[in-house]
């Protein structure tokens, strides 16, 4: 339990300690913080008043929260994390030696702590390279039917490695950014020759995203035993896709237009260690995996109950989705240990989605591609709305956590609201 | 003619004036320099010491030169790269008016002008995104034979739009870093399940490289008639590509590991006004372009000249090809306003590969894999070696230029060696 007041059942417990990136009307300068019920306190005022004054390791350090970015504070790798984490969960806890740094300052707690509703989040970390795994077997499948058929719906290698490909850092934008309807090329059925025109099969995909802290060199794999080490935290994603572009042009290198409109996540990094707990077997593969894969847990893959809701511009909430990451083939490690064995140098904030997550029965796909079967089937929303994919005025929000009353870990949420395109040049 | 002796053919006469980062012995902070002959400019000391003093705009920016990359230069866009090295080309030409702020000013000289050879040269740009695109329509062809057979050798969508994939630009290295050759998996021909192995079939892929200097918006495309104002400047590039690990992984969402062990870029960026006169023709495409792809200009692709040696550790040196960057489809114009149709965000140091340059003839092609048929037919090297794919040792030497004697505009060179696999874990 808190001094400060924590709603039960709040994403933002003393569980959890999720790091972000926050400006206020008063400091426009984005800076580090953390999130805890309906507030957050500002990492940078905490520390400047003294907040760290019973930790030497912390202190030593603290001008990692001299930043626009959480790069540096990633980069001190997880024991450091660790020992944040734990430091500030003493000071925010009752009855503690440490609470009194906060508590009983008037001051500091009028400078550090700051209602949530009245901060702004920005990118919490500088993305150097984004990386967006396919490791959603049940998307894979769903899709690779309606892309290829049933027969060549995963592809040979899909069992042995974790597909990826690379995405666009540029374009991953924090939740609350509106994402503006793309014109693209688009080839209509039956057409010969492709035609440019506004987007017509705009649509989500339920994802989680993961970001890294540990560097590599060039030249030097991570082994999957090891991979958890460069893991900083976890967000939610949304990875709005151009079905009728992506189609289109993805034959042979793979998505990429299709894809660059906007990429969202949600602000706040859940710490790696926030959401050990969760952890579990993921989508079981019978196949002999070669060894640079092989962990030696089987429970190496996150449980995060995830949520998608419609809200419609008439002002109808749906919730479409519900499903688990437990819905991947993959673990992070192994995506880590996959993505480096040629070689990959990984840095700081880079970041990695898991791909599309989708469970198996009617009302637990991460796309609207897969509830729809490609746009066939209406989804049927609240107050009589019908989509085949989204329309302008759609916002989209995803909602993630485990456990649950005063220990509730989890993201908050990433929403984004569809725009309709506007006119080309 | 300039009154710093620059010998007759080199690659940085007075007509081109190219931009990288250095660093020496006694100031080992990378910072700004120009190549010109056999030496370079330290733009920094030559700033420093009131080498801009004659013009105030560039003086008022001077501070761009502060800086380890050329970011902050880039971004400040075209007309002051031109107004830059215009400034740069009077200070070093004989009989001007500004050359005396140089050529008579002894203790500047001494301090900003270096032996080219004496200095160490980094990556120019921070790269926030690397954008690989399959421009160069014979590459394509032939190596889609080799993946799908000639029936499907170019997809239906290559004629209509510039296809690409998203790098990873962790892995951008400068030339002369060496590249190790990578473990990935491998599916052997016959066998059923993948091995993990040192490559097998390690090759080159001869591209051109392209520098964003101008940002957009997220959701604003760029017109093609206004990209040029986008463009920063040109390098080459070398796109060190596993073959076998590409062929096993690369389906369905384009290549990933297979490139991610090294992508060597030439260091000093050749500006876009440097190379404005070898523009050209590109390749005939009878297809109905989109209107957002259309240009005024008929002539828009880059005539560079470009050569690939292939040195062996017994020291055999082999000039394997020999082809011209005409050898592409599309231009960059053309790349820049697909890039940007769906709303992607450029930023300034954004790279772009052309895609691998291949003429039809034997001895054009830009990569092994096209030379030896898909490692069938070995190529003949000097001294009786042969190879189908690179071996350890192997030093490869890409060239660019055009123009002639004195007027030569050029890229210096871009090279690196094949080290050998170190031992997994």
């Amino acid at each position: 339990m808190s001094w400060l007041p924590i709603p039960t059942g709040s994403h933002f417990s003393l569980a959890n300690i999720p790091f972000g990136i926050i400006s206020t009307a008063a400091n426009q300068t984005p800076r580090p913080a953390i999130a805890v019920g309906d507030h957050v306190l500002d990492i940078q005022a905490f520390s400047n008043g003294g907040g760290f004054s019973a930790s030497s390791e912390i202190t030593e350090h603290a001008s990692c929260f001299e930043s626009t970015t959480l790069n540096a504070f990633a980069a001190l790798g997880r024991p450091f994390h660790r020992a944040t984490r734990s430091y500030i969960q003493s000071v925010l806890a009752a009855d503690t030696e440490h609470a009194k740094l906060l508590k009983d300052n008037e001051q500091l707690r009028n400078s550090a702590i700051l209602k949530r509703s009245e901060v702004q989040n920005h990118l919490p970390l500088a993305i150097g390279d984004y990386t967006d795994f396919y490791a959603g077997k049940n998307h894979a499948y769903n899709v690779g039917v309606l892309f290829r058929g049933p027969a060549n719906a995963l592809q040979p290698n899909y069992l042995h490695l974790p597909v990826a490909y690379h995405g666009r850092a540029s374009s991953v934008v924090p939740s609350g950014t509106p994402i503006r309807r793309p014109w693209g090329q688009i080839l209509r059925p039956g057409d010969k020759n492709p035609t440019l025109a506004p987007c017509e099969k705009l649509d989500l995909e339920l994802e989680m995203g993961m970001f890294i802290c540990r560097e590599n060199t060039l030249g030097a794999p991570i082994s999957v035993n090891d991979a958890e080490d460069h893991i900083f935290g976890y967000v939610l994603m949304n990875d709005w896709s151009a079905r009728d572009v992506q189609a289109w042009e993805y034959v042979p290198l793979g998505p990429f237009t299709a894809k660059n409109m906007g990429t969202s996540i949600s602000p706040w990094v859940v710490l790696a260690d926030a959401v050990e707990a969760s952890k579990g077997p993921g989508i079981a593969n019978e196949t002999e995996l070669l060894p640079y894969l092989k962990q030696d847990s089987k429970d190496t893959v996150l449980g995060i109950d995830l949520e998608v809701d419609v809200i419609t511009a008439e002002g109808n909430k749906t919730t479409i989705s519900r499903t688990s990451s437990r819905n991947l083939l993959w673990s992070w490690p192994q995506m880590i240990a996959h993505h480096t064995i040629t070689g990959c140098n990984l840095r700081p904030g880079d970041l990695f989605g898991s791909g599309t997550i989708s469970g198996t029965e009617p009302g637990t796909e991460g796309s609207i591609l897969e509830q729809t079967k490609g746009g066939k089937i209406p989804l049927k929303l609240e107050g009589g709305e019908e989509r085949k994919f989204l329309q302008d005025g759609d916002t989209l929000v995803i909602r993630g956590s485990f456990g649950s009353g005063d220990a509730v870990v989890g993201f908050g949420e990433v929403s984004g609201t569809v725009q309709a395109p506007l006119p080309l040049f």
